[in-house]
C-alpha cells in the first residue's frame, strides 16, 4: 500500500476508534445505570448518553468519513483492511441516509413509549399503548424508506440487527422450526413422562449467588476481566478487556439464575475472545446478534443443559442448595418442557422458539401494513393457541409482555431463534473436530470447546460477513438441520417419544 | 436580548452542555475504574478516557466556540448568562493557548511517571524519580509560558485549580497559618495532657461499613441520589443527581473511615445542592477546589470533630464497635494531635496544614527554578523538622509519599489548606445567622446547616467568582481569622494550654 494510502487508512482508523470508544463509554454508562446507579441519577445519565450517541453519529456521518471511505474503497488494501472499510461503509451509509430530525424523533417517541408501555402492561390495557405503537410503526417505516426506498421495510429493519443474513433465509429457518417443533411439542404434551423436579423449594439470593459464582469458576470465567452483579434483567456488557455478566434470582427456581449465568457467560466468552490488538475496530468487535446469541445458547443449552454437565455439576448444586439430586434428575430438571408457560423469557429450550416465531409473524405483518395494531391481541392469542395450545387470559401476559416494540426494536426477535439454530450447528462442528466434547465437559475441562470457538469464531471479529463466518467455522452454509436433529433426539429420548 | 442573540446563546449553551456531558461521562468511567472495574479493563478504559477528553478539548477550542464567545461578550446578556460566558472564556482561552502536542506530551509523560513514582517509592529511591520530576517541571513551565508568558509560572499553574483566588492572598493565608500553627503545635507537644483513645482495637471491614452507613443515615445522605463503596483512596464523584462517596477501612483505626466518610459526605452535599435545572452549565457546577474542600472540611471538622456531634453519635459508635466511650472521650479521640506523624493523608486537623505548607513552599521554589530537584529530599526533611520537629527516615515516608507531582499537579496542594480556612469562615457565618448550630447538631438536626450552605454556596454554582462567593456567603473577604480563632480556642481547651 502506498504511503499516502497508509496514512489515510491510519487517520481513518483513528476516527473509527473514536466512534468505538464513545460507544464503549456509552455501554459502561448503561451498565452502571442498570446495575449501580441510584435512581435519582436518571436525568443526568440520559443526557450523558444522548451526547455520546449524538457525537458518535456525527463522527460516523461526517464528511471526512465519507471522503475516507470513497478513497479507501479505491485503494489497494489487504483483506482485513477491506473488511474494516466494508463495515464502516455499511454503518455510514445507513446513518447518513436517515435525516437527523427523524433519528431524534424516533429517540424521543421511544423514550416516551417506555412509561406508556409499562403503565399499559400494569393496567392490562392494550388500547392505552396502541396509539404509541402505531406511531412507532409509522416512524420505523419512514426510517426504512430513507435507508432503502426500494426494499421491503421489514427487511431493512431486520438488517439493523442482521446486516448479512438475508430475510428469506431467516424466514425459511423459522418456518422449518415451526413445522417441526409444533408437532414435537404436541407429542411432549401427550406424553405420560413426568421429568424430575429435585430443586423445588425456596432459596435465598445469597445461597444462589454463591452457587452461580461457583459455576462461573467451574466454567473458567476470568474474574480479572469480568464481574458478576445482579440486575432486573440478566445481560452481558463489555469488551475483550472487561466483559461483565449479571443475573437475577427467583426464590423458587434456582435453575433460572443458573441458566441465565451460563447464558451470559457464553456472551462474555465471545467478547473476551475478540482480539485485544484490534480493540476499537470492527476486527475487534463481535459479529451480529445471531452470532452473539449462538455463543450464549451454545453454553446455555449444549453445555449447561447436557447430561455431561449435570454429571459434573450435580454435587456442587446439591452442596449449595442442600438438595440430593442425581445427575440424571438434574439433567431432567434442566430440560423440562412447559407448553403452558406464557412468558418468553421464562420459556424452555423448545417452546421458546414458538414465542419468537409468533412475534416475528406479527411484527412483519404490522410493518407490512397487513395487520392493524388494534388486531394485535387477537392475532397473538390465536397463534399462542395454535402453536402451544394455550391462550393468555390478559394482554399483560400476552402481547404486552415484551419491551422490544416499545423500544422501536422491530426485526430483533428472530435473531434469538437464529442464534439457537447456529449454536447447534457450531456445536455439531466442534464435536466433529474435537471428538467427544461431552467427555471433556464431564471432566470439567472446557478449554477445548472454548479454544475451538475462539479459533473458529471469536478471533475473527467482523473479518467475515455472517454467512462467511458460518461457512468458515462449520464448513457448511447456515442450516436448521443440526438444531432440529438435536431437539428431536434429545427430547425424543427424554419424553420417550 | 434580541432574538438572534437568544438563539446564539442557546446554541452556545448546547455546546457547553456537550462538553459537560463528556466530562461527566469521563468521571463515571474513572469512578468505575477505581471502584468496580476488574484490573484487566485498564487498556480499554485508558483509550475510552482519552477519547472523551480529546473530544471535549476539541469542542472547547473549536472555532465555533471562539466565535460564540466573541459575539456573546458583545451581546446584551443577563448576569447569569454573563457568568456562563465568563467561565467558558477562561476555559477556552487556557485550552486554546496550549499547543495540542504539548498537552499530549504532558499526558504521556504523566502516565509514564506514575509507575516510575510508584517503583521509586517502593524502593525508597528518590534518584530514580528525579529525572522524571525534572522533565515534568520543565513541561509545566512550558505550559505556563503558553498560557501567560508574562506571569509567574507557579501563579499560572495555581490558577488551573483556583482561577479567581490570587496567589498573593493564598500565600499570605498560608504564612499566617505557619506563623500561628507552628507555636501552637509546639505547645501541644509540650503539654502533659493525654487525650482519650477509647477506640483502640481491631475492627473488621464489615463492622466499620455498617457504622459509616449508619453515620451517613444520621447526616441525612440521600441514598436515592448516591452510593457508598470502598476504594483505595476515599473520594467523591458525581453530579447534582448522583453524588457517590467512597471510603477505605483501617483495621486498627475506625475513626479513619468515619472521618473520611464525613469528609466525602461534605463534598457530596455540595454537589447535590447544585441547581438541577442548570445541570451541564457552569451555573450547575461547583466552584473551585478550595470551595469544594471548604464543604468537606466543614462537615469533617466543624461537625464531625465537634463535641456536639460526639454527644449525638457516641452511642451509635459504641453500639457498632462494642466500645464504651463517653461523648467526651469520643470527642477527644477525634481530636488527638500527632506531630510525629509523617504522612499527610493521616494527619490531624492542625498538623495537616504544615504538611501542605511545606509542599507548597517546595513546589513553588521548584517551578521558580530556585530549588534543584536533587535537593528536594533535604528541603523536605528540614522543613518537617522545623515545622513539626520530626525528620522522615526515608524518602518513601517523606518527599515520595504523594502522587500529586507524578500527576503533574503543581499548585494543587495549597487548595487543601485554603479550603479548611474557608470552612471555618463559613461555619462562623452560619453560626452568626442560625444561632446555636451545635444545639441542632446535638439533636441530629442537620437541616438548618445544610440548607444554609445550599442557600449561601451550593445553589450559586459558578455564578460568582470565588472571592465574590465568599463575600456573598459570609459578608467578609476571605480571611484566616476564623480558622485561627477556632484552632486556638479548641485545642487550647483540649490541651489545657
Amino acid at each position: 500500500m502506498a504511503t499516502e494510502q497508509q496514512s489515510r487508512y491510519g487517520d481513518f482508523l483513528d476516527r473509527v476508534r473514536r466512534i468505538s470508544n464513545l460507544r464503549s463509554a456509552g455501554m459502561l454508562l448503561s451498565w452502571d445505570q442498570q446495575v449501580m446507579m441510584p435512581e435519582g441519577g436518571t436525568p443526568a445519565r440520559s443526557k450523558q448518553l444522548s451526547t455520546l450517541s449524538a457525537l458518535s453519529h456525527e463522527l460516523l456521518t461526517a464528511d471526512e468519513m465519507a471522503a475516507d471511505l470513497d478513497a479507501l474503497e479505491a485503494a489497494d488494501l489487504d483483506a482485513d483492511q477491506r473488511a474494516v472499510v466494508r463495515e464502516l461503509r455499511r454503518e455510514h451509509d445507513r446513518a447518513a441516509s436517515v435525516p437527523a430530525d427523524l433519528v431524534e424523533e424516533i429517540s424521543e417517541v421511544t423514550s416516551e413509549a417506555l412509561p406508556v408501555w409499562q403503565e399499559s402492561k400494569e393496567a392490562d390495557d392494550f388500547d392505552a399503548f396502541a396509539p404509541t405503537l402505531e406511531r412507532l410503526i409509522e416512524l420505523k417505516r419512514e426510517y426504512a424508506a430513507h435507508v432503502d426506498p426500494a426494499a421491503d421495510p421489514y427487511e431493512v429493519l431486520f438488517a439493523d440487527y442482521e446486516p448479512y443474513l438475508d430475510l428469506d433465509t431467516a424466514e425459511r429457518v423459522l418456518e422449518r422450526l415451526r413445522e417441526r417443533l409444533v408437532p414435537l411439542i404436541e407429542e411432549i404434551q401427550a406424553s405420560d413422562v413426568e421429568l424430575a423436579a429435585p430443586f423445588e423449594g425456596r432459596y435465598d439470593d445469597e445461597t444462589q449467588m454463591v452457587l452461580v459464582r461457583d459455576v462461573l469458576d467451574t466454567l473458567g470465567y476470568p474474574w480479572e476481566r469480568g464481574r458478576l452483579d445482579t440486575a432486573p434483567h440478566p445481560f452481558m456488557s463489555g469488551t475483550q478487556f472487561d466483559a461483565r455478566v449479571t443475573t437475577r434470582f427467583k426464590e423458587d427456581d434456582p435453575l433460572d439464575a443458573l441458566t441465565a449465568v451460563i447464558h451470559e457467560f457464553g456472551h462474555a466468552t465471545y467478547q473476551l475472545g475478540l482480539p485485544a490488538e484490534a480493540y476499537g475496530t470492527p476486527l475487534g468487535q463481535s459479529r451480529d446478534l445471531s452470532v452473539h446469541e449462538s455463543q450464549s445458547r451454545l453454553w446455555e443449552n449444549h453445555v449447561g443443559r447436557s447430561r455431561a454437565f449435570w454429571e459434573l455439576i450435580a454435587p456442587t448444586v446439591n452442596e449449595h442448595l442442600g438438595t440430593a439430586a442425581t445427575p440424571e434428575e438434574g439433567y431432567e430438571a434442566a430440560n423440562r418442557i412447559y407448553p403452558d408457560n406464557l412468558v418468553r423469557v421464562e420459556a424452555d429450550e423448545l417452546t421458546y422458539h414458538m414465542h419468537v416465531i409468533l412475534r416475528f409473524e406479527i411484527e412483519r405483518d404490522l410493518i407490512a401494513g397487513d395487520l392493524d395494531v388494534r388486531d394485535v391481541p387477537e392475532a397473538w392469542n390465536e397463534r399462542m393457541d395454535a402453536y402451544l395450545g394455550v391462550r393468555p387470559e390478559t394482554d399483560a401476559a400476552g402481547c404486552l409482555q415484551d419491551i422490544h416494540w416499545a423500544h422501536g426494536s422491530f426485526g430483533y426477535f428472530p435473531t434469538y431463534s437464529l442464534g439457537s439454530v447456529l449454536a447447534a450447528q457450531l456445536y455439531a462442528a466442534a464435536e466433529r473436530d474435537l471428538g467427544d466434547v461431552d467427555a471433556r465437559v464431564r471432566e470439567g475441562d472446557f478449554d477445548p470447546l472454548r479454544d475451538w470457538l475462539r479459533e473458529r469464531v471469536h478471533r475473527h471479529g467482523q473479518r467475515y460477513t455472517t454467512p462467511e463466518l458460518v461457512e468458515e467455522a462449520t464448513g457448511e452454509a447456515y442450516t436448521a438441520d443440526h438444531f432440529l436433529d438435536y431437539a428431536e433426539t434429545k427430547y425424543g429420548e427424554l419424553y420417550d417419544l
